[in-house]
């Protein structure tokens, strides 16, 4: 779908060095329905090799802690953390374990750390008030992630117990390919859906409200976290204008960004890194050239691999049982693909 | 289309006092294709009585004047004023001629006045560089919003010159009715499309890009302007909120916010008027009550309306010549509505 | 000092209805110098009755949560927690504990709640690596603050471990009382300083830099917090005016906001509460008319009241010992003071 | 005054390149003290040369243009004018024509071009109703910044009818000097002031509310607009934090930034420069490492150089005539110096 090109694997880690793991917890039977997964923006110590990064809010009903700092620096320093809405603060503390670990300095003789821990609340499914997650579970997904490089889908990690559009939301992701004369790079999105009421759903333009299969729940406000991620070199600045792209991809899925629906937009690029401790007063950076039809291009690139990714995320998530003998079904398919051919053939 | 009931009128002027009028300067042989379009927040002096009111940019590449004071106070005090990208500095000075002359004591022992106007550029249909806009004409257009409160369409006033997805843009309104319990009202937007290229525009979220007819004209970066116009009890705040629901709007409409392309929002509730010098030392207001599906339903007539405008803005506008002997032709109605068709019929 | 007079405690609680608890942590051969404080915007649930709020980022140097959804929403949802930088996950999960104590629906039936800590780095007295912060003392401090309504000041609670100017800082308040024929009210400002080097105190625009004596410890950047709270009613837009002015105080003592000094402003007001579950459509609200002196006035208190507070945390804070046989020492007051006097007799 | 040394004239010209000319018009008879101040970043084609720029909105009270645009791409295109409240358009529109007469392709072939211009009140002594400004009075400014690079102070261009603390204000400059190793480089503030309470004004600390002398006039709420201009290499978010520490260096003169005194800054730097059309995809720039003391140091050099050229603005300015035989008097420097000296002495 789209007109760029997608990635070879066409997910978040064809962005070179971008690592992602997952730790899901799913017990039924105790109420337990949810996870935390970890995105590392490189292979080496993101405290000590600082990304470009910017945040947007969409709509900020929404608990994400980190974004004060990231914008203010235009650094990010940490894995980013996504999980539960009540599991921010335990999955925060284990980040900062993990990376105390790492470096012995911080908050001794070093500064402190900036963790960005992003949230949905997966509380239909899940027993929210339980307090299931614990900081080990934020550093077993950080260390899944410095082992894998292959991003899953669906209904795991921080997606085990998300709901979008009525159906099994969960874990997406989609990327784009850029070139340029000698300039090759990536532009990703992975999100986390758990929006949207089913009569909403729009997939390729193609309304998706009249499905003989309805969803057997009620629809409840939700949230939506994108994150976005690139090889490309941008400025922080130039990554808020991508991040301002991404209600664009949403859009296309039938998304209005309701009242209730915490939607937050993380970007980084790996391009460049900051070094903790530069030596030198001015540091070289390089960036986009912004005037021309490169950077509308990078826009598309950010509106394409949204919308992708919400699709992925609903086609990869499978029906899910939580507490109180609850379940989510999984987008019926088979339903979805005919209906897109019906469209599809005829125009 | 959409789900909420359109107003009567289905356009701006369905809130209660609103009033539009236009200048339109077409003298192709001179090169001159352009004009002044204002917006009268209801029919007292705006000065007098200010009306609660918000901005929000979406994409900054822009020369709208009067925003931060807005921003900052939470109040229009003036009309709003549309125009080409050259006619800011005249048109300004028109409206500031035309509040000095309705009060004598503005910048004399009264305070100033802030004068909101956006403009986008028609400058491949119109002399530019000619500045033919003269503070009369911004005049004119206010004094026609004085008499008249049919809202007119397509390539009038400042549309005279605008181009949308490589087919003629213009002036486009919708309007939503809202009612719960005892609660009436609207919500309104009048947009001024000058954006997006042939291939992005989607109508109903079926793809325009197979049209048998092709534009003719080389695309362009453009801009849009939209005001949000209600009737209804919002906060500032609140209005804020409203105004980042439009890309949602827009995005259904094909959009994705080119890099060159100025997307500015300006959103108004004349359901009560601050008094230019308040007696009391404390004021009372009314706001909608954020939680429940209210909020929600309203961000839904936003984005509703945002998309319908632009739509309207298309079908309205008729084939326009310019300078140069250029022209840019109407949207081939006969074919969208027939390729409209065959996408309902076979879904 | 100041122009404007001070309320009858000179402090926080004379905002009718709020409240502050403080738990200190100081175990010098345990390296523990800690602690939190709580503030309580009223004498009811929080959660259940909702004060109108904004948060003002001087420099976002700094990991405080909650206020993304502070801003979008305009209200406080929940106590204000204060603690140590690393302190924010454990304070925050405590927050919630008790809050999901007060309200079982929270999170199961009911929505979830956001909660707002800020944090400084007592790094430096304080074994901040040694995590000695649980969810318990969060509870313990906001229980504080429900049994207490008489505000401590310095070296106590989340001040225990803080360092400004070089001298030892921690927690300061002030209050302003304004009038307008019948209208009465007070703003107050609490601050939680650990700010500034030591040759750039400023004390009643008195340079404190001559002093005979002279810190012993090197300085280091470092943050300062600024609770202000009003019992006046101002919509969100209205107080976030006002802590914009908060960096007038500030400046005043001699700061200017450090590269690492991490500066945020939290302002509510508790003179309106929005109900969690409004009944009607439509609230009404109050608000200060902004035209005319008396927004003028209000932020004169601001810039008075943060002043003072500062001056107030260190006049408060004695002398503490920390970790590693550390220790800083109380302002010399009656260096301080005989300066002061010095100064004033000459002019 | 402050602690790190000036530049060499100690004005906005000590760094290199920027020029800047004034247009008085003072015919007391006829209402009229009014004029314009222009700025040129550098001594080629702003539009061709953009510079790295960004606004910082300290009381939006203000009709600012072009601070929209600037903040989404990050630079400056075009000369920075100052001029009185209802001359923005007129002096707008000669900016205007000034860069369509440089350039004939834009607004043709080429893009528009971006104007800023800034403004405060001069109504109390200036005829504001009377429109005395006209186009051809900014192109008159710009050349004389074209030929002219010694930077005259006081009650000269868009100075020439302002008040500040009850006093003559106008236009004032002062600069920093940086150096780091190898690195040297400038930080330099140009006011326009026109705010402040005569009861207010603090000059090094020193209040100044018992000079014998009084102003004879009725103090109103006013403006002040801050340009800061570097060549020091800063992205546009680094100039972002600059630009809020201006508020502590007004706030050391006394201000506390009153309701209705607009409150801009307006930060560039020329260090580096963007081509209107680069011909690479990719630029590289240089920055100044943000870690380390560096970075604080620079805004100490806001700070300073912010509170001095206010200072500056006062010293330098004439007692001025205006409409219907009102005059404001200048600071009464010999007893200024006076009480200057007697704080000094006893300290």
């Amino acid at each position: 779908m789209g007109r760029l090109p997608s990635g070879s694997q066409n997910c978040i880690t064809d962005v070179t060095g971008v690592r992602v793991g997952h730790i899901t917890l799913k017990e039924a039977d105790q109420g337990v329905c949810t996870g935390v997964t970890a995105i590392l923006p490189h292979d080496k110590n993101p405290f000590l090799e600082k990304t470009t990064a910017v945040s947007h809010v969409i709509n900020g009903f929404s608990k994400t802690t980190g974004l004060i700092q990231v914008d203010e620096l235009g650094v990010l320093e940490s894995p980013i953390l996504l999980t539960n809405t009540f599991g921010v603060p335990a999955v925060t503390e284990g980040a900062l374990q993990w990376l105390m670990e790492k470096k012995p300095e911080i908050g001794d003789t070093d500064s402190t750390v900036n963790i960005v821990t992003a949230e949905c609340n997966d509380g239909w499914l899940n027993d929210l008030r339980g307090l299931h997650l614990h900081p080990d579970h934020a550093i077993q997904a950080i260390q899944q992630a410095e082992k894998n490089q292959l991003s899953e889908e669906g209904a795991i990690g921080a997606g085990a117990g998300m709901i979008s559009y009525g159906w099994k939301g969960g874990i997406g992701t989609a990327s784009r390919r850029l070139q340029r004369n000698d300039l090759v790079g990536y532009i990703e999105a992975m999100v986390l859906t758990n929006f949207g009421k089913p009569e909403e759903l729009t997939i390729l333009g193609v309304p998706m409200n009249h499905l003989k299969k309805k969803p057997t729940q009620p629809s409840r406000d939700g949230s939506v976290i994108v994150i976005l991620a690139t090889d490309l070199p941008f400025s922080s600045r130039q990554l808020k204008r991508l991040a301002k792209r991404t209600p664009f991809g949403l859009a296309r899925t039938g998304s209005m960004a309701h009242h209730g629906s915490g939607e937050i937009v993380i970007a980084f690029s790996n391009a460049e890194r900051k070094p903790h401790r530069p030596t030198a007063s001015v540091l070289s950076s390089k960036q986009i050239a912004e005037d021309g039809p490169l950077m509308t291009e990078c826009f598309q690139a950010v509106v394409e691999a949204t919308e992708e990714a919400v699709y992925n995320s609903l086609f990869a998530a499978e029906t899910t049982f939580g507490r109180n003998g609850r379940y989510i079904e999984a987008l019926p398919h088979h339903q979805v693909i005919q209906r897109l051919k019906q469209a599809k053939d005829r125009l």
